[in-house]
């Protein structure tokens, strides 16, 4: 297995993601991990990434959930099947469904994001996700992925 | 009543966010208006904001929905006491909890969205909305937003 961060691994044709993607012009870069049987990242808001003076913007806070959650279920589907994610074929999940608490104000400052899968079914999987500001969890959400096929035109090269 | 958006109408102090305020340095500046008793507003994404190529990021449907629905609220709350938004005493509602349906690919251009209050309770406003392209429904959300007490420091002046 690799250590690149799950978005460092994504075939081109799935790499222009504004919340994740490394040839998005002006995003987000999220960059996730394993962490055991948990997806980790850490992310550092832009000071114009906030909502109310101060606290970190809840639509940013859903993007963060939301791209983290489809990094752990491509990342998840490749290690059940044994290979590097990226590999050949290209194995993609959108999102269904994406359901944020906000528990409490989220300062602006680094954040962490930690996820996990809670349940699989065929296409589907089920995942919870916490964020976390010195070391609070702030919000939490339920997220639907469900792996699309790909039509060989998709599968480039990275 | 005003025909300016909502979120031209919020105190400075609410002005800052990324997804709506028009103090923001580098946000996405919606704009939200009463059509009957529906709020609307149309969104003009621009190339970054894409998720899969071509296709409108989830996160930025998230934060449309999450700012559409709070200004909403807070323009509902208004209407209800009979004032202008941004009248002082300043009224602010934020997200406790945003529930996002993808139902098919946005298509990364010109969008709409709907939303109407489907019922109150005390502090609590619970929200529907409808994101729109070309006329379908691409994505649908429950939102609800809680009315916050304000410390009397925060009604500053527009």
């Amino acid at each position: 297995m690799s250590d690149l961060p799950f978005q460092d691994l994504y075939l081109a044709a799935r790499a222009d993601c504004w919340g994740c993607g490394r040839n998005n012009p002006d995003g987000l870069y999220l960059k996730s991990h394993w962490d055991g049987d948990e997806a980790v990242a850490q992310f550092m808001p832009q000071p114009q990434h906030t909502g109310h003076k101060g606290v970190l913007n809840g639509g940013i806070i859903a993007t963060l959930m939301d791209c983290h959650c489809m990094g752990l279920a491509m990342a998840h589907a490749h290690r059940l099947e044994g290979r590097l994610i990226g590999s050949p074929p290209l194995i993609t999940y959108v999102t269904a469904s994406l359901k944020v608490d906000y528990l409490k104000p989220t300062p602006l400052g680094r954040v962490e994001l930690r996820a996990r899968v809670e349940r699989g079914d065929g296409r589907k999987t089920w995942m919870s996700c916490h964020l976390l500001a010195g070391g609070q969890v702030t919000a939490r959400a339920e997220v639907l992925g469900v792996r699309i096929a790909e039509p060989p035109a998709a599968a480039d090269s990275a």
